[in-house]
């Protein structure tokens, strides 16, 4: 089964060795990784998405939550989360086919960043699906390059937003329960 | 000075755990990495963007080009290329804030993708500047949760097609010089 796996580390070095490392460890393959930095520049958020058995990639998430860089982990694939990927395509393109090229080009709401005489980059967003699918149109007129950024997700729920925050981060530092504090953004992420 | 180094590999099982080890093995933080499949499901790309030394990239670059399921490597920073990066942004939204929030979303020719009665989630695509300053905008507003694919890019040339082909591909095993062959797609990628 394909697994969606967020996970927050904190932007330190190697992290991203070490989290990959897990994996290859335990013999899975990644679909699709993306990482980058969150609205606080010490952390960064990585999206995993890999198939396998669910026991292990139970395993996997356990050892995950373990590792000293890591604040947070979930899988999102059971839940309502957001999924999203970005991909650019570059696909041959000659004023004959180029009214046919368009049709595809709108019907995806893509969007062209780049033409020249023989070729057009178009920039599309959407779930994997939608991806492969207009992958799969543009494919008679020959895709020449692809780049795509695999897929980022966000939940629904804000179960992330604490562990976003110094207070979150603070928490995640001190296993001992403390009192409730009184700022808003701690009580919602509580919920 | 930062890197965006675009790398082709065959999808094999720990390639990224190799790839990235290379960069934590010489004490290189990897600003972001974005690993898909081309539309050759057998090769995928990754686009890592790495702060550090002229010269030591260089030297990564260079055993990157070893790797066994290496089969291109690119260092796209000087090249004419066409850089892009999704995020997903949650923010908190009410009745006061909503327009002044939506024109920032608008500015931006984001997209809306998730409502609820106390948060925004928008999906943008742009550079990486064009991000950093989206972000800045809604931080006000204040930013719940932030999911970045982390820069993939394309080069307006079409250095990349060869090797995205099996025939790019046989080359690139075979270090002797062929016989031309006589498809179009060839001809094309050795100008």
């Amino acid at each position: 089964m394909k697994h969606t796996i967020s996970v927050l580390v904190e932007n330190h070095f190697g992290v991203l060795t070490r989290v990959a490392g897990l994996f290859s460890a335990r013999g899975f393959n990644i679909d699709s990784l993306a990482v980058g930095e969150t609205h606080d520049p010490t952390i960064s958020r990585m999206t995993i998405v890999a198939q396998g058995d669910d026991r292990i990639i139970d395993q996997i998430m356990k050892q995950l939550g373990k590792l000293i860089d890591v604040i947070k982990v979930r899988d999102l694939t059971e839940e309502d989360a957001i999924e999203r990927e970005l991909v650019l395509i570059k696909v041959n393109s000659s004023a004959s086919t180029r009214a046919d090229l368009m049709q595809v080009v709108n019907t995806f709401r893509a969007k062209v960043v780049d033409v020249n005489p023989k070729a057009l980059t178009v920039e599309v967003t959407g779930n994997e699906s939608k991806i492969d699918a207009i992958l799969e149109l543009l494919r008679p007129f020959g895709v020449k390059e692809v780049a795509r950024t695999g897929t980022i997700a966000l939940s629904r729920k804000s179960w992330l937003s604490a562990s976003e925050t110094e207070e979150g981060r603070a928490e995640m530092v001190n296993a001992k329960p403390k009192a409730p504090k009184k700022s808003k953004r701690r009580k919602k992420a509580e919920v």
